[in-house]
């Protein structure tokens, strides 16, 4: 339940600053018996948790809320529970904080070393999953930061009363109940506000769609991470194995399609176009297919493919279809309209492979195996907080690491310098 | 000389990004070849490179430039020739690119690995030094980056003289001319809208005073890595040794008070105070002490400190002088006044030293060192494009790594996700 005078965001700031300097002080031990404690304490307080959510999908379904988004609002004992087991997941996870990233000694007996600490005050704009609201903390406090939390005006109750439990596994924890706060405001301004929290947060994480991602862009003045948008491809060169080909592409469209690495574009070379795409669109039943002009030679029910449709994140049954003339037609293909997430290649030779690798720019490129493995737990980081597809500090699946920072520690015996 | 109609912003940065996909193919040899061409080069056209430097300077001097900007500005033959050994320098450096950071096999017999790749285009803001133009470039280059320049008005023909020669380097080695661009256009509106050239510049690294940051953080939409201010302190510990000290806090104050990593605010325990401080105001000789009460009843001859001081990069002969009670109130003065950039301790005290390294939150600790050594160079990085003080991507001084981003690539052998 939310207190009757929300803290403002200058309370929230101040209380996790402070919180974020305990925190930095922490043992992993205590870190991790928070997060038991919190885990335990969303279990026994599950039903409580639930019946507020219970007004806040009452209310959005009196808003009109589609069906999705109700689902997503939605918590049952199920949810709440598997989101005690996600924190408890994590509790177990190898601490990153205090790892040696490099150390070497210099001529003149300076020892360096870069050490892995938190980042300190971590922000978390999202929408209207509250799971978020225990993941994020989850993984934040795991690596020794302080949590900011925003999440959308549909989920305000539902997200304060997680948070209050969360609050109480940190105090069992003789932690800062402070190491986790919630902007019980949902407005535009608050957002804003939020992304331009110089000096109280040292990293936004923003998850949510396109308008957020350009909101942040536009006025955040913290830094930030951008978990942002898979336009996929898979390019089945001439050499691809096809049955290999055809497993990868069905599994890459169809195995879970509104995810963001999903393939939403299939490229085909020529040389192999003719007896490979009629068997994957058979393969790929129930899939809306859009073609160029080569495709639909070959697949004549495929619906035309514009330009927009190149672009498009369809997170949807509709696959966009290119033949293309050769492997520099795929890479400039793929750099014209890719978002820099996941890239995949079937091939059977090594030039081939080797220069996809070394010439796509994306967060992941896979030679042989499907998209849908580029996510945190697939690829074995253990959990994410997000899949970035920026180029600075993490790109891909953000693990713990992602929410570290590394500082230099030097030590000598009484070094100046000439 | 730059060219009577100068190629505008999108000009630039498509040729750019065009340069950044071939450079992405090219061999750390190629690219090395380009570096030393440029070097050759600047070193045989450094007369036409000081006359045009020369007009520069002219109407700098005119406009009623400063000594400390005209000799800022101002290029000789030897400080051409120092542009060139510096090329060199970096084309001998060891190539981050195509580094493996990690690796590893998943169950399911997929091959991870994390790989650094080049940024791609790299945006530099700077002031009025003209080697910037090829300090930076060198290091672009070297890290496979393509570099976007712009730089002051002051310096536009002698950066324009430079690029060219540049250019030349970089057609003698076969890469792209377009592998540097240079914005000859040196408004407020120009930089502005080169910080916010997202899709064009991966990363920008804004070289200049806090204007300049606060410029960057207000309107840039494209990544951005902050070189922002050192308000550096020393804390002289209670069991410090007192020769030590000393020749710490004179090195870090007067070796160069100019530069970021010079220490601002002196902080002694209390416990040493009466004997340490009247010992290393002697050896302070030409420094203004501005002391808190405890100091100045000791050093009478001392300003008084105010709040502001506490909060200054004096970049100059100026010293604030603090005791305190303790190690804590060390740390809270340090996490109150500090700008994240260097602090250091100095002690003999193992946990005295431990604590200091955990909890103060900067870009670097040191222990029983100067804060002078925080410098690409002098810890081993062998050359640096700035010191960051923010905490995502980079923290510290910032080396060719730097440069450099991580991509997963992922091989398998027709893995489908269930």
């Amino acid at each position: 339940m939310v207190a009757h005078a929300p803290p403002t965001l200058d309370d929230l700031g101040a209380a996790a600053r402070e919180a974020a300097r305990v925190l930095a002080r922490s043992s992993s031990n205590q870190r991790a018996d928070a997060l038991l404690a919190a885990a335990d304490l969303l279990e026994s307080q599950a039903d409580r948790v639930v019946a507020v959510n219970a007004t806040d999908v009452a209310a959005a379904e009196a808003d009109g809320a589609t069906p999705t988004v109700l689902d997503r609002l939605r918590l049952d004992a199920g949810r709440v529970a598997a989101m005690a087991a996600g924190l408890r997941k994590v509790a177990a996870l190898a601490d990153p904080v205090g790892q040696v990233v490099a150390g070497w000694v210099r001529p003149n007996g300076l020892r360096v070393e870069q050490v892995r600490v938190p980042l300190g005050v971590v922000g978390i704009i999202y929408e209207n999953r509250p799971n978020v609201t225990s993941d994020a903390f989850g993984l934040c406090l795991k690596a020794g930061n302080a949590v900011l939390l925003r999440g959308s005006s549909s989920a305000l109750a539902t997200n304060g009363a997680i948070v209050e439990v969360l609050g109480d596994g940190l105090a069992k924890a003789g932690l800062p109940v402070g190491s986790v706060g919630f902007l019980a405001e949902a407005s535009h301004e608050s957002a804003v506000a939020f992304m331009r929290a110089t000096g109280t947060i040292d990293c936004l994480v923003p998850r949510g769609g396109p308008s957020l991602i350009a909101a942040v862009r536009e006025h955040a003045t913290v830094p930030y991470v951008i978990d942002g948008d898979g336009n996929c491809h898979v390019f089945v060169d001439a050499s691809a194995d096809a049955g290999m080909a055809e497993s990868i592409v069905v599994n890459a469209k169809t195995q879970r399609p509104g995810v963001c690495n999903a393939m939403e574009t299939l490229l085909v070379h020529r040389q192999i176009a003719s007896t490979f795409l009629p068997r994957v669109a058979a393969a790929l039943e129930g899939v809306e297919l859009r073609g160029d002009e080569a495709t639909r030679a070959l697949l004549p029910t495929a619906e035309v493919a514009t330009e927009a449709d190149w672009a498009t994140e369809y997170l949807a049954p509709v696959l966009a279809v290119r033949v293309v003339d050769d492997l520099d037609a795929a890479i400039d293909h793929i750099a014209r309209y890719g978002s820099g997430h996941s890239e995949a290649i079937v091939t059977s030779d090594v030039a081939a492979a080797d220069r996809f690798t070394a010439e796509v720019d994306a967060a992941a490129v896979l030679v042989n195996a499907s998209t849908r493995f580029i996510d945190g737990e697939e690829l074995g980081l253990g959990a994410e907080i997000g899949i970035s597809t920026q180029k600075l500090h993490a790109r891909g699946p953000m693990g713990l690491e992602a929410l570290t920072s590394v500082r230099f520690v030097v030590r000598g015996n009484g070094q100046v310098r000439r």
